[in-house]
């Protein structure tokens, strides 16, 4: 197959674009560097720099032989995006490009405006330019479990059949979501499912819930080719904050009252997902959405794992209640399904404790580089 | 009170703010000729020229006595919009700022793009300039009872209570639109609805169906202050596409099988409506629903209706069925409930054969000015 990763000096892009290069595919990474921007805007860098897109392009093939094409370009930018669509003709896009951060999104108009804007178009424009240049083309859009929210029914894998009146029809499940980058995925979907209908294009919706991990086979062969782990409040996940915090003895910081649930997946779950759906793609004019996640935690009980195997480590690891800088319910009832993934073939690998130590024992690595000032929230959803 | 017109050179939008000014309220209207630039390059000009906003407003003050306040310029421009709300300082904002032609949003790539860019951007920069500068206003965003399509369950009144599992939760209703342009009402809707819950604003959100007629209070005061009246397929309703051609004598052309239902209501109507959801906020808080039609009928009824009056007229009228441009049901379940204006206070004035003659009387007195090459449909649906 030939791949184009947008987005693919992400977090999940990078490691995305060296799996199918290493399973035999072309594979093509494009990046306009806006996480990097927005991290040096809000100095939110990550805990180790990582080399530029061409540079871990040319330590991947140093390492592996294997050839990743790179072009450095605004999704937003539809020249541009057609004019790569046309040159490398892709049987599948995976569509990571858009700002990922819900803090920055909350933070005042600015960062509002852009976030709305960058995600809306990039996904308008690659709908159009698969439209126009790869109709057949199979786009793996990664949504996201927030789209759901928290809602008091159980969340189904992307659709609903709704019973009202003596009378049915099936819909998308209602998505009501917790941040406007969380909503900008709503709206995506949206879009996305007008032109499935009315223009027969084939997508896979991944609805994605919070990834951890630095280790797939790839980024194992040279630290040059490791993802990014960002551990500030912009970029970072719980679990990053969660391991940093151990790492620098400084109490775990659960927001609120910590029953908040969220269904987790290791990166390599991401990758495995990722190319299930990529090898088996849906019928033109057919929108699939899969709920991608493989086991559902509090944040307490994410905070009791951390705290029990960081402690086997010689670390204290306190763990502190703060106040909750966003809003959300902090004890709510959370049933999603997911079966899609796990019928295509997925087989997860959870986070045992010895999943947990790993990520500690590569945090503990560059303990001298964490700055604590990055950890605590500066952005509160008012 | 203090009311502010986006969208006040538009059909809905000037008759809307003649009639708050006479009212007793301050009004602004505020435009930037978007529909007017676009009737031009499309060559989709209204029947009768109308003057620009100031001229209006000039005419209006030299009939009434009343001035409307007069700002051209773009909403999508946040320091344009910003200032206008700081200087004017509104109350009630009503929000007709968008691109409203379907057909237009269904051409092609720019005009798709413009649209999604301009109703969202647009939208966007209300939500934020009222919550920067006049938190405590009441947003009045004109919506679409496209947004819900035509489900194969009663059409609820913005929210449906879904039972599933034994368990329940109340959500926004499903919608899913039948052009680009209607599915930019949706995500406006899902922005609203996420400031709405987040940040406390204050929305009313009309549902409206396609509206008729040319008549209100203030237009019948002088000929210069008529709404603009399209009956191109770029801007034309089927209303004004069969009253049109009933005036020159060429057959009313039904879109495929015609059992196309539609919630309708007349100009004076929204009027009605407008005002009551002025006169009666919502909480700090709230997104109100209210779905903002009178009466449903299929676009055969409508043929016939206006075959019924024209030939009392003395008019020929035959009635064509063409194949369908667009991608839509064209037999199928529809019953909206629209009780929330009912209970505020609406006097529903229906479309009774007296009120198709007044329409088809004022399209016969310019029907030379008709282009008959403007009525059929320029656009499909792919």
């Amino acid at each position: 197959m030939r791949v184009m990763i947008l987005g693919g000096d992400g977090y999940l892009g990078w490691p995305t674009a060296m799996a199918f290069r290493q399973a035999g595919h072309e594979v093509q990474a494009i990046d306009n560097y806006l996480r990097r921007k927005i991290a040096q805007e809000t100095q939110s860098d990550a805990l180790v720099p990582n080399p530029l897109l061409p540079e871990r392009a040319a330590v991947f093939e140093r390492v592996t032989g294997g050839k990743i094409e790179v072009a450095i370009g605004d999704c937003c930018d539809f020249t541009f995006l057609s004019g790569e669509l046309q040159k490398f003709s892709p049987d599948v896009i995976v569509h990571y490009a858009e700002q990922p951060s819900a803090p920055y999104s909350m933070m005042g108009y600015d960062e509002a405006s852009a976030t709305l804007s960058n995600n809306l178009t990039a996904t308008f424009n690659v709908i159009w330019a698969v439209l126009k240049h790869a109709p057949a083309c199979h786009i793996i859009k990664l949504g996201t479990m927030g789209e759901y929210g928290t809602p008091n029914i159980d969340i189904e894998e992307g659709w609903i059949e709704i019973h009202h009146k003596g009378r049915s029809d099936k819909f998308l499940f209602p998505r009501q979501a917790g941040s406007l980058y969380h909503t900008t995925k709503v709206l995506d979907t949206d879009l996305l499912w007008f032109y499935v209908r009315t223009h027969g294009l084939r997508v896979t919706d991944l609805m994605q819930g919070p990834v951890y991990g630095l280790s797939t086979d790839e980024a194992d062969l040279d630290q040059q080719l490791s993802p990014n782990f960002h551990y500030d409040d912009i970029f970072g996940t719980v679990v990053n904050r969660f391991l940093v915090q151990a790492a620098v003895d400084v109490p775990l910081t659960v927001y609120g009252r910590g029953g908040q649930t969220r269904g987790y997946l290791n990166l390599r779950d991401t990758l495995q997902c990722v190319a299930l759906a990529a090898a088996n793609p849906p019928a033109a004019g057919e929108l699939r959405i899969l709920n991608q996640f493989t086991e559902t935690f509090t944040v307490n009980q994410l905070a009791e794992r951390v705290q029990r195997v960081g402690r086997k480590m010689g670390l204290r690891v306190d763990v502190q209640n703060v106040d909750n800088p966003r809003k959300e319910k902090e004890e709510h009832y959370y049933r999603p399904v997911h079966h899609g993934l796990l019928e295509l073939g997925l087989k997860p690998r959870l986070m045992s404790d010895d999943v947990v130590a790993a990520m500690l024992g590569q945090v503990l690595r560059h303990r001298n580089r964490i700055v604590v000032e990055r950890i605590l929230p500066r952005v509160r959803w008012r």
